[in-house]
């Protein structure tokens, strides 16, 4: 009888004639990155023991053990006890063979009706799955320092730019709540996303499910998922999860690089709408003067990083024949620091918001260079009965003139104006001002101060859902 | 009184005292890759019109010449009869300035209350809807074409691979299923993204809504949206649906660049699992004896067109200011591109299934060649009482001493079977066959015939529903 | 004896049972698109042929029959009256056939010893030659236009910017050569590629070489290549060429993003440092007052568009095995686009530096936003004796007093500095001054205006190499 | 005088009101990852201090205890017993207040004349440039392994594949050397690269040089740096270099990942053409038969990470204006991941090359699974008189019957071969063997044993120059 363990200790080298050499243990092992799993592993070894047992595959005493060993490997864990071996490969072997030192035969039979293959992407799930759960929390709390912020600033005016021009006058409540917008379709994109990952791919061992009398429902039960992935080949090779949230992930990344570019732009001294707290900034070590806005730019560079992980799980996924491939150890690395940048970047943005400081004469200073109620003075034709199209043309040339004169269109005579158009009478000065501009754009999604009060209070019905 | 357009003829020339430099215009003119949006551009102007109407900012006769112009135009795309001119820039003031040439002042009343900013925004929306749509019934078909198959194969033995080695037989009915799956994540995800596509822009005007009194809500009613962009800001400048959209295309190509890379390894005569139709492949000029898979070898390519175009996407939108800049114009093209790519793909890959001859002797013969019941021994050892840990290394041995002797494991005999484990006994030959492995893999998920029937025919429930 | 031609009319279709399916058909086919490459593709064949007869593989009459019927087809093709038959699948297989239909025999003779791996890897490579050749000068033409500008404003002072932040005082013309640095290595970049280009894959045939005497090198001269692709498996398979210098293509395209971004600020009127010609500039439809930079915009968001075909071609090539397979006709489109990109992008960019006009007024006061001569004070006290990090922590502090009476540094007394730090007298105040503190960065690749002017002339040193 | 240090400690904290938050310190902090820099950071600082002190910017024995502070150092960090603090930001900080522990004043002078932004891009490019040097000696490694694989396998015929299909006899060896080719160019890239890398950022100090009377030629001699960054602003801001490298890497992978592809197909069992050695494949946790090719599959993978990472630094850098913003610091972490995941694949493959078993057996086999000879046929009849066009149609019916009788052509008899052409005589099966074929391609990059004996010799020679 044959059964002694092979000389490598490796849980499936009885088949092999020589250990695996050095360098390919490092190429190959995943435990420094797969270790954050370790609960997750845990908490899925769990379920599925239970049901083992449930369904007679293993005895009730070893299900005891199997739950001791776990509970203690757990606090060794989190006691930063637990001793990590390359040579085990990754978090499963760890967890496995320590679990064998600790119960004995259990131990050996945890891994009955399942593979690492299934095992993985139950773990992975799990954790993507609290993960998601955390963001949602984060998204919730900028939200709330957006719709704080904006509550401020409801009738704060400020130029609205398109093409980086001065377009017409908004209020800068209303500017931000664009960003609130943004972020409530990537709420509704996470919780679409969370759907997909709650889905049990436990069972569908190596590839082809297992020969043991398993009851999968049960598992998913007891670990809160939706309902089980329902191909097993499928199961195992499916990466969808990850790339979906990253694709989510990628794009909240760069909704935040869009108001970065804002703050940073804002807090250019030249701009100077806003100063960003002292403590979100930092200095030069060469330049004493200087005060950077260093978080938003680097939110604008980590909108990068998580794109290019994006691209490399899409990449990784490409022409791969099923089943499981090694090349998906690879979805870990992106993913887990698609994970933290974001996490990092909602809770200080979340902060951040709280340490704006908003100069309000600069913002309606600027919002007087650039004819900002030219649109208005047209609309006002219009209502006189000029058509539209004509009327933009009239204020095209009483812009280009007062552009000549470098004075504002409000500040031509009626005289003056009446050149332009003769349907102009003295109630076009109430329509050139910014607030009459601001105010007659009152309709759901417009920028009057009423409409962005209604939409800040949609916005806090909203977050209570999350 | 200065009323009179300007020499160039651009409805927003007033204000400038050169005309546009001729490299200029055809670098910034969108209208030869926009004007696929002409229809979507006429509905929503019509729905906007009858809005304007119905609002009282202009007048029923008005409303009537708009609709019997915007008729007439809409003839004159279909019947190809439109002349398209780059110095109009687009496809929105193309039809605009036709508009005015065959109703004249009703025509220049159309663009009151709205800017190209929220009118092509909302094109985009209703082209994309309509594509989502057609796109879903697409991969309906390919699904469709996957079941047939499948159901005709339900119990056709194959190797299953993991690292392209053998693993464990499964049924090719299974193996085909495990793309249903894909595709059928791949329909919720498109569902979920047309539920943001399906909102209503129009109203933002250029950025900041507009002063008069619309009513958008009617507009989303007429136009069958699902509501209206909350933020006149984000409203303009939001291309997330394109990205999400674009993200959901890139993953469904990345499924079908799997399958196809295994429809040409199977084609491969060294595998010889499949012929592909002839009318499904090309030849060489060349070497006179090639056929050559040539629509699955593009499929693989153009996944990473599709990926490409994603990476563009989510490249273009980092770092912008809001609210609309030019930059956006860029976000057409992709997308556009994705469409076609995809829709292409989804309709040859559901005709390709059905042109698909399976070489059953060569996929049976092929899971003999690597132990691919190995598993099962495993499994009958710990059935016997064995831990599956020693289970699994005592098979190990045994494969060992297989492959030394050339022999499958079925065809050592019992006494030698024994030198292995003490537990095996007479029974075991009946684990080893191809078809006792497939059949003990009887749950939700696994391989077996029976549970393939019915993935086959929650599939076929499934596809009612898109 | 059956000779005859199958009712396909296809080159390879003889050995196929069935036509290509109309959808195969339309999926396959390259003809709409490489037809770009006709006139490289007959200049590659005439240099084949005349290799053919020089070796005696074909005739001398054949030669001169094949070399009329080009010479016919390539004036077909200039008059625009070359009909391309879809049918026909690529350019190359629409010349041949014409071909044979104008010569008869002779036309059958011209594909011995090649396939249309080669051709068409000949084709692209020598029409990515020619592109790189136009493209040098385009780089050396917008150079120039740098250089120029540059040369006007050798001591126009601004604000150099770190983090969007005042730093430092530098002159206009040394920003502007920052640009033309990049677009030096970039050309550098660009000759490096050419000699990679600049191969003969030609005699590679499909992916062995061919049985008949051919001399590569005959060829090779001819055609003006460096040398030749010394094994034909990765003659016919490798597209690095394509890869690098779309990367290359992606870096300029980089570049110019940067500096798009910052025309774009400049022109925003709350920064105002420039204008851009109105040629240059597009209007809006909605806001008669509206000027928008329109072409930086788009190069902004273009440079997202070449970085999304790079990762398309990286994407393609990844995992392929050797050696042809028909993923790599997707390397054509993306290739195509980005030169044509990049060709419009360089040309526009280079009139466009001629079309602005800058506001040294508003360039000069930006300059005393900030503290920028700060660091000079720092480096007076390290110049009187103060160790470095000492002088640093001084001037912050004096910085920060200023700030707080909202003054600037040369504007506090000499009694007031002397709080800050005994060693300052009475020469500090000439230290504090733009001029002196740009003077005094007197090295190589200072702004120091006597080293800008060294620097342009070095540029217009090198860009006579281009 | 209000000279004393901050509260915070943090070198350019005079200007600042609060302390840095903790969230912040962690989310800008670079320290955990620039660590690696240390060594070149301590050579740039010598090289700064020698020219500071040769230029009388400080005096001969403030450099004397910066020399000896910095070894002291340098022998703690290599002796694992630097502490890195948080708090200290990145590795310049670290190591220059330990410096001015160290010795005082001196320490507090270093950094006159520098910023760390020409500091950080000094040390990378330093570090980066040794980084290609070894790069460029494990490219060389694996050509190496390749040539002498291949030397073995001169002459082992193996069916050339396109499209994976059989298409013409080739040899292992001429296999092989395709692999070498693309080596060949990515050390010719790598060269290239490395000479725009190796340049001195030094002395642009912030963004404008300094007004200190430095020698940047100096430093760059002492340092062995190619030149000097001609602008001050680019020098600061340029991350060309990084992405440059990162696109060359990428394209080695690239390659890579097309020879793991084969090496995963190769052994397959069904194609059986190779095996790795057990030292090189892992097994698996539930299949006791399972050796798996981990390695390639790895190869394959982290080919996707390369990519990601590039796309990261593309999208990094884009529309950034000058001069340096603190987006670049997120350039590191993917430049040191792409030299890490580069250097270890390299390291592992030229080894595994040497693990390859070749069954020369499987090989021949195969390539009598697809009329391999078929060109060679055709070939012939062109030799004897027809056209290429038509002998090619004449072949492809002779196979197409073959195929019906499913036998090879060799396999017809010289009558039924007559049928197809009357051309054909007794010395047709000569050119119909696999050697006749091999032996016939036999010009430069032909698979003519003869020519591949040739490209080895000069492949050795190339490596010579390595």
């Amino acid at each position: 009888m044959q059964q002694k363990s092979s000389a490598t200790g490796k849980v499936w080298s009885g088949r092999f004639s020589e250990p695996v050499a050095e360098l390919v243990k490092r190429y190959t092992a995943s435990v420094e990155f797969d270790q954050r799993l370790a609960e997750f592993d845990i908490q899925g070894s769990l379920a599925h023991a239970s049901m083992l047992e449930s369904c007679g595959i293993i005895a009730a005493d070893d299900l005891a053990s199997i739950r001791k060993g776990l509970a203690q490997i757990l606090d060794e864990i989190r006691a930063g006890q637990f001793e990590w071996l390359l040579d085990l490969e990754d978090v499963h072997l760890n967890i496995e063979k320590r679990l064998t030192a600790l119960i004995g035969e259990a131990g050996k039979r945890l891994h009955t009706a399942r593979s690492r293959n299934d095992q993985v992407a139950t773990d992975v799930r799990l954790w993507l799955r609290a993960s998601i759960d955390e963001l949602l929390a984060l998204i919730k709390g900028l939200q709330l320092a957006l719709l704080d912020l904006a509550e401020q600033h409801v009738d704060t005016v400020m130029p609205g730019f398109t093409h980086l021009q001065v377009a017409q006058p908004v209020t800068f409540g209303h500017h931000l709540m664009a960003y609130f917008e943004m972020l409530k379709r990537d709420a509704e994109r996470m919780r679409d996303c969370r759907t997909r990952v709650n889905r049990l791919p436990l069972g569908a061992a190596a590839l082809a499910g297992t020969s043991f009398p398993i009851d999968r429902e049960m598992v998913a039960r007891e670990l809160g998922f939706d309902g089980v992935c329902e191909n097993s080949l499928d199961a195992v090779s499916d990466r969808d999860f990850a790339i979906e949230f990253t694709a989510a992930a990628a794009l909240i990344m760069t909704h935040l690089s869009r108001l970065s570019e804002e703050l940073i732009l804002w807090m250019s001294p030249r701009v100077g709408f806003i100063d960003i707290a002292d403590r979100f900034c930092t200095g030069s070590s060469i330049m004493p003067q200087k005060k950077n806005p260093d978080v938003p730019e680097l939110v604008r560079g980590k909108t990068a990083r998580v794109t290019g992980h994006l691209m490399a799980l899409l990449t990784l996924m490409k022409s791969q024949p099923l089943a499981y491939n090694k090349d998906n150890q690879e979805d870990k690395e992106p993913l887990f620091d698609t994970v933290d940048t974001l996490t990092a970047t909602l809770r200080i943005y979340a902060d951040m918001m709280g340490g704006i400081t908003v100069n309000k004469e600069a913002m309606r200073q600027a919002a007087f260079q650039g004819y900002a109620t030219a649109t208005d003075l047209a609309d006002y034709l219009v209502k006189k009965g000029l058509p539209f199209r004509d009327a933009h043309e009239v204020v095209a040339l009483a812009v280009r003139h007062a552009e000549g004169k470098r004075c504002d269109l409000s500040e031509l005579s009626l005289d003056k104006l009446l050149e332009f158009s003769p349907l102009i009478t003295d109630d076009v000065f109430a329509v050139l001002t910014l607030e009459g501009s601001l105010n007659s754009r009152n309709h759901i999604g417009g920028t009057a101060p009423q409409q962005v009060r209604s939409a800040i209070q949609r916005g806090r019905k909203f977050i209570e859902t999350l």
